[in-house]
Formats: C-alpha cells, sequence, structure tokens
C-alpha cells in the first residue's frame, strides 16, 4: 500500500521573532495541499517577557537553565502567545489549525532531564514515548496540528522540549503511517560549508560525509544538534530530512532543489 | 435514539487560583466516567502578570478593557499557563485530556464586540458561529477537551471571550448530538436568596422565577451574566443547567440534590 505524503515541518525562532517573516512563511504553509504537521521554536519573546518581569535566564555553560519561574514563562509564551497566534493567523489563511502541546492528548510523554556532570539544566525535558494515535485522527480529519515545543512527565508538570526534536520525535513516530520529509525551516540557506558565505549551501549530505565533514570542522556547532536530530529521524524511519530557509519551503514542496537534502 | 450524556463543565478563576482547590476539583473531574468538556476561566494570574509588565488595567464602568497588550497576556496566561497547566494535571489522573482555544479547528468563531455607548471594551468577543464538530470528534475518541476563553475572529486576531459564554455556547452547540449538563461551578454552593449567608441557596429556578427574583432584587448583580447565559443554554436545547460549589461536581454527577437547578 502506497502510503500518504506528510510534511513535518519545524520553524525557528528567528523566523518567528518578525512578524513579516512570520506571515509570509504561515502564507506558504497554508498554500500545501499535502497532509501536513508544524513545529514552532520559542524565539526571543520568552527572553524579553522574563526580562519584563525581572527573571534572569540562568545559564551554566552557554544553555539556559529552565528553573520554575522559567518554566511557567516557556508555557505561557510557547503554548499561548506563540501557539495560539500562529493558528489564528492560519485560520485566517483557510488552514485548519489546531494547535497543541506533548501535554495535549499524551503526545509527547517525557521526563526530567537527569543531572549531567552534576548540572541540573531544570525542567527540561527527554522524550520518553510519542502517541501518534491522536496526531494521526486529527491529520486525517483535514487538520493541521501546530506543536509547541513542551511536553508533560506524566506526573503532572510540564517540560521545555527543544523545538528540533519535537519535530524529529514526532516524524519518526508518524512514519508508520506516512510517507514523511522533514523539513527544517530557519533563517539560512542550509547547511553551510562557510559560515562567513551564505550562498555556501551544501546540497546534500550523507551520514558518511557528515562525519567527514564534523571531523574537519566545517560544520558548525549549532548546526550538529539539528544534524544529529536529522539522521536520528531517518534512522527511524523518515524518508528524507530537508533543511532549508524559511522562503524556500513552498519550493521544496514542489521538487525544487533547495537547502540541504540529508539522505541515508 | 437516545442521546449519550455529556457534562459542560464550567470552573471558574477563584477555584483556579488556588492550587489545593484546583487539584481537588481536577481529581473529582478526572473520575467522572460519562463525556466530559471542561472550560475554564481566568483568574488573577492574568492580572498578577499584567502588574508585573508594569501593564494598568484599564477599566471603564468596572468592566475591564481588553487592549493589545492585555490580549497577548490573556493569550498567553488563559491559552497557555492555565490551560496547559490543566491538562498536565488531568493526564496525571489518567484523564486524556486535549487542552484548545476556540481559535483551534475552528472551534469558535466571533467578532470583536462593536462599540456601546461610544465605548471600545477592546479585543472582546461576541461569539458568531460554533463549529462542533471536532469536539465531538475528539469526545467520541476518549478525549477531555478543556477550553480556554478565547476565540478568533477568522482574521488572524485572538480575541478575549467570556468563560460562562463558552461554556454556554459549546453546550447548546453540542446539544443535538448529546444530552448535555451545563454546570457552573464556582466558589459558592449555588444561587442565593441572601448573599450574606452562603447557605442560602435557591435549589430550583425557573425563567418565571427568575424574573421574579430579578425584579424582587434577591439575584445579586454578578450571578446576572452567569444565570442569562444558563436560560440561554436551555433555550438552545440544553437539558439541564447546575450551578454549584466545585467540590460538589461529583456528587451531582452521581445525582444528588447539590446547587442550583435551572430549568425550563
Amino acid at each position: 500500500m502506497t502510503k500518504e505524503k506528510l510534511y513535518v515541518i519545524k520553524i525557528g525562532g528567528n523566523i518567528i521573532d518578525s512578524d513579516q517573516n512570520l506571515n509570509l512563511f504561515l502564507k506558504d504553509l497554508a498554500s500545501i495541499t499535502a497532509h501536513k504537521i508544524l513545529v514552532h521554536g520559542g524565539g526571543k519573546i520568552a527572553t524579553e517577557i522574563s526580562k519584563g518581569l525581572g527573571i534572569e535566564a540562568q545559564m551554566i555553560d552557554g544553555r539556559r537553565i529552565t528553573d520554575a519561574e522559567t518554566l511557567k514563562i516557556v508555557t505561557m509564551v510557547y503554548g499561548g502567545l506563540i501557539n495560539k497566534n500562529i493558528v489564528s493567523k492560519l485560520q485566517a489563511q483557510q488552514c485548519n489549525a489546531i494547535g497543541l502541546s506533548g501535554a495535549d492528548a499524551n503526545i509527547i510523554l517525557s521526563e526530567k532531564r537527569p543531572l549531567k556532570n552534576g548540572i541540573d539544566y531544570g525542567f527540561v525535558a527527554d522524550v520518553k514515548q510519542v502517541n501518534a494515535e491522536p496526531l494521526i485522527a486529527l491529520i486525517d480529519a483535514g487538520l493541521t496540528p501546530v506543536i509547541a515545543p513542551l511536553s508533560h512527565d506524566g506526573q503532572g508538570n510540564m517540560l521545555n522540549t527543544n523545538a528540533d526534536t519535537v519535530a524529529s520525535c514526532l516524524a519518526v513516530a508518524l512514519s508508520a503511517k506516512y510517507e514523511i520529509q522533514l523539513v527544517y525551516c530557519f533563517e539560512l540557506n542550509g547547511v553551510l560549508s562557510d559560515f562567513e558565505n551564505k550562498d555556501s549551501v551544501i546540497p546534500e549530505i550523507t551520514p558518511y560525509y557528515y562525519l567527514q565533514l564534523k571531523g574537519e570542522g566545517v560544520i558548525s556547532k549549532g548546526m550538529i544538534p539539528k544534524l544529529d536530530n536529522s539522521f536520528d529521524a531517518i534512522q527511524g524511519g523518515v524518508e528524507k530530512v530537508i533543511i532549508c530557509h524559511a522562503n524556500d519551503l513552498l519550493a521544496i514542496t514542489t521538487g525544487a532543489q533547495k537547502g540541504t537534502t540529508l539522505s541515508k
């Protein structure tokens, strides 16, 4: 039986931070007629609201610590402000969006990340289990799920959850039912071989080539988690992963060669 | 054909403001085996966060004005913090909750309230249309929808929406499919004949008796919108409306006479 196609699309915080860029992106997304899921990141709004409330961001080794107050902020901003803002904008484009977090319908069950080298990263999730059934029911009913980067621990607590990981986990869990294309949209044209040259896009990366590029120090540090998530997804049954500029989403869905394609 | 029973339960802000009261209430709610929907109000958290961010509540004639900044706050707090907090707590009680706003799946389409006596109440909704189908699909799949008091205008904007009205509108829209009991849970024992005496609960109110009570000034001003919403719901096809203390929810679902019952 041929599987139906499903796009799992992740949009990064830098695009969300600009109203104009977000509007353009959502217009393109709404015009995709195939099944689709959107996973969104956080952006600077959470940081701004934290500052406004006098909550200082705690950083250890350049990583933000999600303490109890920060968890409240991200639950509000990711699950409320950003999620509902995106949903109402998609609705205005005749895309029947439904905004959810990983707690809703028990879609993403996770656990608080254990201490690493004695460091407590706070209320940050390691994903334990993805329940694809509710999402499949919504998608088959013609809805477009819009997922905030939050999950729950099954004991009454929300957890801050990396959006790239959410996209990758959902893509894997849905790959049994659909032919998945996982598309990471952000503010660059793809994975670059020279970070100073925004046009130096590497068109295709295989796992072997990835190891080589990492060994040579070509891949910038910030890209490594995204690429690790991508190859995890491919390992897990996802057909294709594309990392591209948010403006190229529509071109990609019509088969154009844009951004960086990751393959087996 | 006998309709299945569905409880549409609204929980007020005063209960939400206390962690202990909310936990007790959600434990009771989770143990109801019949179909159910929860609609929640706002509570003081939005006001506290507004104050923290230096946003002054604008009041006209004792009514809060929802300006653009306040709309952001209620979208965050109602749609994010309170909604996901309730969902994760219900999930911990093995109740498969799914948190939504009226924008999600286009459940509640509304319009910005027109000026009244020259006063602009801001981004406040008058409900135009309720789409029950997505809710029915979720309920029939065994999920418990948890609805935040927000809707959308179909043009990309969220709107602040009275939670009692949301509960009433949803109850009416779902009454074609289910036998509905609409239960307004709050911090009092029911509609009181003497506001100073918390035990002076009026057990039953018919539309005729309501007119009489209003004429005599027995019904306190704050209760009138709730009772108007209730009789609207009965007029619209809802079987029964009960106004009761949050602690009495479970007793009511087992047939006990508690609170005030409104009937035709």
